[in-house]
């Protein structure tokens, strides 16, 4: 996705081989015209599949969820990461580890949400290893509902989790592919 | 907003004299077409006051502000309640006390995005006792920036947010004004 490609050159910092932070407009500061553009594009690669929900982790999954959202006309759900008082019924949970924070949490959604047999949208901001898609994998196998596919907004492609979701048979689309940030710098794959 | 307000009597849920659940369209899963119109109606109400940056706080907070963000065509920046790796500089943070979750967490923002003479819109999810609202307030004046304005989803008129932020000299903004919970129903004010 073009823009999606500039706005990475021209904002996104590279702060190792590793690591790319684009707090500038997605993981802090939000574009929210950006936001849009990107959930017409997921609304376009999954329009006609039947889906009827989207899932995403809080906190930076769910601008591009929404959007996706708004354009495929079906409610999103987001995975919380801590307990709250008004969320204290029976939930479906798993653990993800997170690199970026090296934290192992647990993220959860109500089973009053997502029901057996809903094809499912999973949206998040970043691809790397794959943690955070698998553990809401195995929320929706849990409720029994089915996985349409995964959008994501930044693949880090040098790292293997859509390689590993795709061997499991996911359909993934993402719409940055980052093969490279050596030497400071971003290279792309075709997306 | 009377959409707002008939989606809180037929999807909310009054856990108690305090606690009102809105996770099937706000707080949990999100209806996108309806945080699209809640962000039409605030920036009907704030357009024209030269608003150039949306503050809010992660999670709930994004998909209103993001969409009011849309509609005004600035920038939303989500104050976050923990560190990540990727954002390690220098950061004005404030403290907030959550009496739902009953923890204090520290919420932060990067200078880097916010900067001396921006004039921000604060949007949030709920009012009740006014603690986040009062964070993200501090968290602006150290930055050296304006409120121009808070726009809240859902106050809670029985508790003192609203009534502390007007005194201080703050124009609020809520969409819906729950006067009471008392019974486990839901009454409003005019909003």
């Amino acid at each position: 996705m073009e823009a999606l490609h500039n706005k990475i050159r021209e904002e996104g910092i590279v702060l190792s081989d590793q690591v790319l932070k684009v707090d500038a407009f997605l993981n802090h500061q939000i574009d929210p015209a950006l936001m849009q553009a990107i959930g017409e594009e997921f609304a376009r690669r999954f329009g006609g599949l039947g889906i009827n929900k989207i899932v995403t982790i809080e906190a930076s999954g769910i601008a591009p969820a929404v959007m996706t959202g708004l354009c495929l006309g079906v409610p999103v759900i987001f995975a919380r990461k801590h307990a709250s008082l008004t969320l204290t019924e029976h939930l479906l949970t798993a653990s993800v580890y997170s690199f970026t924070k090296q934290t192992e949490s647990t993220v959860a959604i109500s089973p009053r949400h997502l029901q057996k047999g809903d094809k499912v949208l999973i949206i998040d901001d970043f691809l790397a290893n794959g943690r955070a898609s698998q553990a809401l994998i195995s929320i929706i196998h849990q409720a029994e509902a089915e996985v349409a596919g995964l959008g994501i907004v930044i693949e880090k492609s040098f790292q293997t989790g859509r390689a590993q979701l795709e061997e499991q048979g996911y359909r993934v689309e993402s719409l940055a592919r980052v093969a490279s940030l050596a030497g400071g710098e971003v290279s792309f794959l075709p997306s």
